[in-house]
C-alpha cells in the first residue's frame, strides 16, 4: 500500500482536525516529533484543532498533558472534547436540577460547569429522584461496576428520564497489549437491558465535527473540502469525517496497523483521501 | 395525557421546525387548516422550515404539491430535505465521475444538480465499474427489485466505494391501513448482506438540524432552545431535535397515537418538551 | 383478554415442562399453593420437568431450595439447568486442560464434574494461557466487574478460544422493583468488543428443549406437542417452546404482567397455544 | 496453515454431515473425485447424511441433482434439509387451514406434504385473512419483490400470526464471482419493519444436527463427539457443530478460501476441529 508524505497533504488544506489517541499520543506518551508538525503548521498559516471522544478530563486537563510534555501549541480552546458536547446539551435541554452521573468527581466538572447540581449514581437514592432530571454516563473509573451499572438500570426503571452517554467510544488501549471497556461500552449494556434509546456525543457523529468548523469559520471562512480530518481509525475518525464533507487522512501509528489498513478499507467501504504513515514532519 | 395548545407553544419560540408526513399531511393529503398554522406563523414573525427524509423529489417538486393545494406559504427554500444533504456529500466528496443508484429517474436529479453523471442500476454494467465513484440509495420505486437489489450487492463486491443512503427512514404509509418499504429499509438490507458501513443522510441525525439552523441563523441569531421542533415520531424527529438541542412538540396526528403516547414515551425515554394535538391553530 | 383454567389445559398433556421463575416462585420465594399442582400433576401421570436459564447452582443445590419449602417433587433429576447443557458441551469438547471462568466457585461445580481444572478469571495469568483450552461465563456474582471483565476481554486478544455462556438470560428480577444484569448480559459487553462469536446455552434454543425431551422420551413414548411448555417469558420460554414444536402455556405470574399481554403477544408476533392466570391448582 | 488429509480424518469417526454447497459441489456442479469419498465412507461403515439450509426444493428432488451426475450415494433418505423442519413445526404446531407462502409453487410443497392448504402471498387477499395460520418464507425466487415484500409486511400488521423462515441463509453464490439475497436475508428485512419475533430453520441451530443425530442413532448408538460435521463456512457449519457437542472439518473449497482461513478463524472464535483442503479422498 503506497502511503503519502503528511508534509506535502496538509500543505493542501487551510485546516487540520485531529484525533489524539493514535494520532498524537499513543500509550508510551506523545509521539516523537510532534512539535514539529505543529510548528509547521503555524509557520505555514493552517489552523488546528485536536477532535477526542473523551469525558473524563476537561479540556484545560487535556491541554495540560500536552503542555507538560513540551507542546505549548495545543492550547485549551484547541480541544474539542465530546464531553464538551454533553455539557452543550445539558445547558440547553436540562435547565436546573440535578444530573446523576457515572464517572470520576473529576469527570462531573462537565456537569457542574452548566450549573447543574451534580450527583453520584453512588449517592443517589431509588426512592428520591423527583429532582433528578437526567442521567449523564462520563467515564468508565471512579465507581465500583458490580453496584453502580445494576443501580444505574433502576434509577432508569423508576424514573423516565434524559440518559446522555459523553462518549461514544467502546473500548481504549491501557497498553501496548491490553485494552479496557469504556464508558460508551457501558452506555451500550444498560440500553440493551432498559430498551430505551441514550443520546451519544462523539465521533463519527456529525456534531463533534460541526462544533469544530463553527471554530474555524468564526476565524476564517473556509468549505469544508479544505479541511483535514487526520485520524487512525476507520469507525470513528474517517466515516465521520468523510460523511461530514471533510477530506480524511488515515494514520497507522494506532488502530490500524499497516498490514491490515488495505484489508480493513475494503471490508468496510470507508476510504479516506489519503493514507500516511503518521502526521510527524522531518 | 394533558396535550398543550399548539398555538400557545409555538408562541414562545422564534423558529419551528417541521416534520411534513404525519404533521403537515397525511394519506388523505394536507391536514385541513395547515394554511392558518402558516398565516399565525407569518404573522407573529415566527421563522419556520420543514425538514423532511426523502429523497424521491426535489425541494421544487415537494414545494408544488403544498402550493397545488393553496399553500403558498411553503416556498422551495423552506423545505430541507435528506437529499439535499446527500447532494452536498457529492459535491464535496465526489467532484467526477459516475454515480449509480436505486430509484426513479426523478429522484436522479438531486445527483444530477451536482454535476455527476448518473447510471441507473438497471444500465450499470459489473465488467465496467472503473469510473463509477459512489452508490446512491434514492427511492425505493423504479427499478425492479429482484434484479437490481442482488447487482447492487454485486456492484459493491467488485468494487469498493462509498455508499449513500439518502434516507434513513426504512418504512412509510401509503393510506391509512399499509405501509411500504422505504428505500432506508433496502439499504439496511445490502448492508447487512455486503457487510461494509454506508453513509446515512436524514432525521434524526444532526446534520439535517444543522443544515436547517445555518438557515434560521443567516437570518437572524437565536439560540438551538429558542427553535421548535415538531414532529410525530418519537424516533426520528423528537430524539434527532432534543440531541441537537432544540426543544421539541409530539404531535397526534400521524405515527404517534393518541393511546399510545404515553407508553412510547416512557419505554423508549424519548422526551418531548411539549405533546400537542395537532399543528392546526383555530 | 380470557384466561384458561390451568388444571382443564393441563389435563390434555402426557408431561409438562416449567419456567422456574415467574412461574412456580417468585422474588418472595415460591408461590403458594404450587404443591398442589405437582401432587396433581402426579395423580394424574402427567411426567413434569423444571427448564431453568441457571448457572449459578447445581439442579442438586437447586432441588434442595424446593425440598427445603416443603415441595419434595421437584427432586434433583427433574431439574434441567442452562449450566448442564454447557457441562456437557465442555465434556464432548474440551476433553482436558483447563477452563477459565467468571462467577462464583460455588457456579464452577458445572465444570469441575466435567473433570477439567478451573481457574477464575481473577486467578488466569495473561502470560501463562498455554494450558487455558475455554472460557465460561456462569455467574454475575463472585468476582470484581471493573477488574475482571476487562481481564476476560484481554485473555481472549491473546489466545484464541471457544467461550462458552452458561445462561442466555440478560437480566434477572432481584425484589419487586428492581433487576440486575445477568451473566448473558455481560457476556453479550465483552462479545461486542470483542467481535467473537460465543456459544450460548439457554433457552429460547432447542437444545434446552432437546434435553428435557429425551428425559421424557426415556420414560415413555409421546410427540412433542403432547408436551406444554408453561412460562412466563414470551421470548424465551414461548418462543423457545413453540419452535421446538410444544403447545404452550404463558402465566401471568412474573415477567408477562395481565394488562399487557394482550399487546406482547400482538406486537411480538409470539402466540402461545394457551393463557392461563397461574399454575396454581385448587 | 498445516492442513490434514481428510481421510485420515473421517476414519476417526463413525459418521458424517456434509454441507453440500462448498462441499461436495459450488457453482460449477459436483466437486470431482466426490464419488470416491462416498465409496470410501461405504467401505469403512461410516455412516453419512446431507445438511442443507434449502427450501426451494424437495429432499426427492435434491438427491435427483446427485443421481443424475452418477452420485448414487446420496438418495433422498441421505438429505436433511431445513425445509424439512419447517415442515415439522407446521405439522405440530399448524394442524389445519392456511399457510401463506413466498417462494417457487414448488417450494409450497414443504407445507402441501403437511396437509395444509397453501397460498401464496401474490394471491393472498388482505381482507380475507381469517383461515390463514401462517406464513412461511420458503424461496427468493417464485415472486415479484417489490408487490409481494410488501405485501407480506401488510398482511403480519392486519393478523397477529407465526412466521416460519425455512433457511437462515442470507444470501448464496450464484456463480464464481456474484452472489443474491436468499430468503432468510429477506425475513430479516421484513422483521426489522414489522418489529416481531420469526421462526428460523437451519445451520447453525440445533434443531438441524439433532434431527441428523437421531436419524444415525435410529441405526447405530454413538456419542455425539463420534460424529464430524463437514463445512466450509464458519458462522453456519463449524459453530453449529461445535455447539452441538460434534467434532468439526472446515474445508476450504468454498466460502473459506485458503488464504483467510487462518485470520477468520481468529477473528471470529470459531474453532474447528480439523482443518482439511476438501472431501475429496483419492
Amino acid at each position: 500500500m503506497k502511503t503519502k508524505d503528511f508534509k506535502k497533504v496538509v500543505l493542501k488544506y487551510k485546516a487540520v482536525f485531529f484525533d489524539a489517541y493514535g494520532v498524537l499520543k499513543n500509550y508510551k506518551g506523545l509521539i516523537p516529533g510532534i512539535e514539529n508538525t505543529f510548528q509547521f503548521l503555524i509557520d505555514n498559516g493552517i489552523d488546528y484543532y485536536i477532535l477526542t471522544n473523551d469525558a473524563s478530563r476537561s479540556p484545560e486537563q487535556l491541554a495540560d498533558t500536552y503542555r507538560s510534555r513540551g507542546i505549548t501549541a495545543v492550547t485549551t480552546e484547541r480541544i474539542i472534547s465530546s464531553g464538551m458536547l454533553a455539557r452543550e446539551y445539558l445547558q440547553y435541554k436540562i435547565k436546573h436540577g440535578t444530573v446523576v452521573y457515572l464517572g470520576t468527581k473529576n469527570s462531573a466538572h462537565y456537569i457542574e460547569s452548566s450549573g447543574l447540581t451534580t450527583l453520584s449514581v453512588e449517592d443517589a437514592n431509588l426512592e428520591e429522584l423527583d429532582h433528578v432530571r437526567a442521567m449523564v454516563f462520563l467515564d468508565d473509573e471512579g465507581f465500583v461496576w458490580n453496584n453502580d451499572i445494576n443501580k444505574v438500570i433502576n434509577i432508569l426503571r423508576h424514573k423516565n428520564m434524559s440518559v446522555i452517554v459523553a462518549n461514544t467510544d467502546i473500548s481504549y488501549p491501557v497498553n501496548k497489549h491490553e485494552i479496557a471497556i469504556a464508558i460508551g461500552g457501558l452506555a451500550d449494556l444498560v440500553e440493551e437491558i432498559i430498551g430505551k434509546v441514550f443520546i451519544r456525543f462523539g465521533k463519527p457523529d456529525a456534531q463533534m465535527f460541526m462544533y469544530a468548523y463553527e471554530q474555524v469559520l468564526a476565524k476564517s471562512p473556509m468549505r469544508k473540502d479544505e479541511i483535514l480530518m487526520v485520524g487512525d481509525t476507520l469507525k470513528t475518525d474517517i466515516i465521520g469525517g468523510n460523511k461530514f464533507g471533510l477530506d480524511t487522512a488515515l494514520v497507522l501509528t494506532g488502530n490500524t496497523i499497516p498490514d491490515q489498513a488495505s484489508m480493513k478499507i475494503a471490508s468496510s467501504g470507508i476510504i479516506p483521501t489519503h493514507i500516511c504513515e503518521s502526521v510527524v514532519i522531518n
